[in-house]
């Protein structure tokens, strides 16, 4: 039997297509005050919302960032998009957090999982 | 000025769509034998596929990974699934390195960028 921690990470498993993910590549500044608690406040605010389906979150220390949430429909990620919470952290985040980031909007065709059967 | 270091950490372009991404998240085992030449090989392998856009990858320590690569089209993508070298080192994942993972394949229907004006 493998070591395990408390709670085992797993990624978020493959959903029935069609569903859509947001992927959400960054690199932060060195001004990070006020971040953890708007993105707290934000991750709870998206997994409330109808539709969302799961998240998953990679950082390199000191490095590149991927947020990957996934939604049911394109209806359940505008919701998100133009939250006004979600707007302001947006510019929150233009304006002191983020050096640089990419999002890319993308409707999922296709996806499978794996999980390695119990030794 | 903020300080770089010496080659920039930037996120892949937000490029014209559509075109797809494949997201894979991922945990691996303690058995990572191999896996570094392997992963070296098939990094430069995907490089060389024409219709390849780019790569993001980001890992927590000790956790989940996660890794984005953006193709022009579905074409390239199948090129890259069937690739025999690759569905080789897919399996040595299965058997050895990865104790869970999901792949998402998705057609990016919109994406955008921001990039920091310099100070």
């Amino acid at each position: 039997m493998s070591d395990h921690p408390e709670a085992p990470v797993v990624p978020v498993a493959a959903c029935e297509p069609p569903y859509y993910a947001a992927v959400f590549t960054a690199v932060r500044t060195a001004n990070q005050r006020g971040y953890g608690e708007t993105n707290a406040r934000m991750e709870d605010l998206v997994r409330s919302l109808p539709g969302f389906l799961g998240m998953d979150h990679a950082q390199n220390p000191g490095g590149l960032s991927i947020t990957v949430a996934y939604f049911r429909d394109a209806d359940a990620l505008t919701e998100w998009r133009t939250n006004t919470e979600h707007r302001a952290a947006q510019q929150r985040g233009r304006d002191d957090w983020y050096q640089s980031y990419t999002l890319h909007v993308a409707k999922v065709e296709r996806s499978h999982g794996f999980t390695r059967p119990q030794d």
